[in-house]
């Protein structure tokens, strides 16, 4: 059913001819056409719920680029939208609610959106998009991890030192564990939900797991990931990222997805030694590096080939999201030079596998 | 002529009776008596510039509760401010400079501050808190990491993604290279003229090494404070902290500091077994917890100390600095409680080495 597996195959650790390659916000501010798109529809949340357009820009990057999975258009803040919090973006600023969400009151109120009624345009949005795809390369759906949609919910707003939810974390834990345990239910249907509508693999990004300490990762992030994954049918691949995880990497590698997602800050071929006999490693060039010249990413791109090395089981992409000043050219060098440069590794596979 | 030399004693990973503890900002906005002293300043670079005033805030929170070491209160962007790159602080948004250095022409121009002409009011601030601490405690000297004040210098305020500097690092490595040689320089005469001056422990924070990849934090950051380090007197104690370093440890303990600081995201035990056979540890308790009720601020504690377990080398420090919502009652929770639960861990050593 669909025609490029590479992303699917190298998510089951099975062999491919070159390693598979996406990029985290490939449909993003840094493409013209988005913006133009984005420009017509008003404003971010807009061309969120819009699924026509949703599916549009959803399909931009590939039009442009040899890439090897798509991410349906969406945000991590859609299911706190849903619980009719008053979600806006302040131009420079990032998201921000009208309500807080920062007292045992506003938490027991919060109710589990219903993933057609309430969240219906994203639904529509993967149906569309997997339509138009025609089975072209896989579709990824995604949430937020509930520890970092709470994060945004209870600070109100972006947050550098996160003092009002690790002060609930630190002197009231079980009014976040309500919050937290709502959030995962909510994920966990509003997953579920994407992949009746087509969605062939799910990501999970935790963002700001790692402000946590090493316990309080394990009890209020990591947890509720487990359940949303122990929710949804096995024969989905996913993927869990935590943002400055590379510590905890054992122990996430231990909840069940198919892959962790890595930053830049460790090495992939240390993640491999140390988790890549459990799980696929998705990652990691520092999104910094599409700043550079064509031969800087090259030689970026074939450290971190050289550095996993070869064998099965490895995504190239982005340790975090793409930033919107990087020139589009410089993403066409990008995916070309995974696919060019990573054909040696997994020729010797095969060669060691046929002697 | 140290009375209580018990944090010495614990950077020399010798025999203490307790654990010694402070605080990172430990003379800071959390404090009523910071706060006045400071309204009368005018403004926070006003108060690091007048040496009695200096003097006197290091000194206050060695009034209320029972620390081991001062730290002499400045900052780590005192050498661009020597630089003459316009300096200044905007209330709520951290600091920032006039003139970004972010091009060859103006890495050129900067001069090498000569410490007692152009910094001497540190030195002076170091002179009187010596002799007005008559040796009770050790005092710390610091300054930024040559990387850390990089970063300030070329994005030319606080940022989230450092796409500046690390634009320029992926693009043009030689300049940036010539830019952090002159504050390595800098930084070198920085501190020698503060142990001339009367400082007996030098730490170098790094709050922003953790943003990079492996391979950059060795040739930008860490190569750099090791200069720095091989730069000071050999009898001189150093602690090198990198906040989400945890990663990288092995090679932080390599470039000669008798210390190394660690924040929150670490557990203290898995730290001390990949780098406590060559170096004490200091931390990291979050920062957070401080909020929280006494009870939990003990509890925590006490889980950090039984993570290091019996034995010498630890010293008790936050992950990060204390923040200005801290209740200064709780500081003095902390520190008791370091001290009280500690004793169990140095009186094992001791037994056993009676044996």
């Amino acid at each position: 059913m669909i025609k490029n597996d590479r992303f699917l195959k190298a998510l089951a650790r099975q062999p491919v001819d070159k390693t598979p390659v996406w990029l985290m916000r490939q449909a993003g501010r840094y493409l013209p056409e988005y913006r133009k798109i984005r420009s017509q529809a008003g404003d971010f949340l807009t061309l969120c719920k819009t699924p026509e357009l949703a599916c549009e820009v959803t399909l931009q990057p590939l039009e442009r680029f040899d890439l090897d999975a798509a991410i349906i258009f969406s945000d991590i803040l859609t299911i706190p939208d849903a619980m009719h919090l008053g979600l806006y973006f302040e131009p420079g600023e990032g998201p921000k609610f009208k309500q807080p969400t920062c007292d045992a009151a506003s938490i027991k109120k919060l109710g589990i959106p219903d993933p057609e009624d309430d969240l219906g345009y994203v639904m529509q949005a993967i149906r569309h998009t997997k339509q138009a795809l025609a089975g072209k390369v896989p579709l990824i759906g995604f949430a937020g991890s509930p520890w970092t949609i709470g994060c945004y919910m209870v600070e109100g707003g972006p947050s550098k030192t996160f003092a009002t939810i690790k002060g609930m974390l630190y002197t009231d834990p079980a009014i976040l564990h309500q919050l937290l345990q709502k959030l995962a239910d909510s994920i966990s249907l509003y997953l579920q939900a994407q992949i009746a509508a087509g969605a062939d693999v799910i990501m999970l990004f935790d963002t700001w797991g790692g402000i946590l300490t090493p316990q309080a990762y394990q009890a209020f992030s990591l947890h509720y990931m487990q359940q949303i994954l122990q929710s949804l049918p096995a024969h989905i691949p996913t993927i869990v990222f935590t943002k400055n995880g590379g510590l905890w990497l054992e122990a996430i590698a231990n909840i069940g997805s198919n892959a962790v997602g890595l930053d830049w800050t460790i090495d992939v071929g240390d993640a491999r030694q140390r988790i890549g006999h459990q799980v696929a490693l998705q990652g990691n060039l520092d999104p910094a590096i599409m700043q550079a010249t064509p031969e800087v990413i090259t030689q970026h791109v074939e450290q971190i080939l050289a550095s996993y090395g070869s064998g099965n089981g490895h995504i190239f992409n982005l340790g975090h999201g793409i930033t919107p000043n990087i020139q589009p050219e410089n993403v066409a060098v990008l995916v070309d030079a995974v696919h060019e440069k990573s054909q040696q590794y997994h020729q010797c596979k095969q060669h060691d596998q046929a002697q």
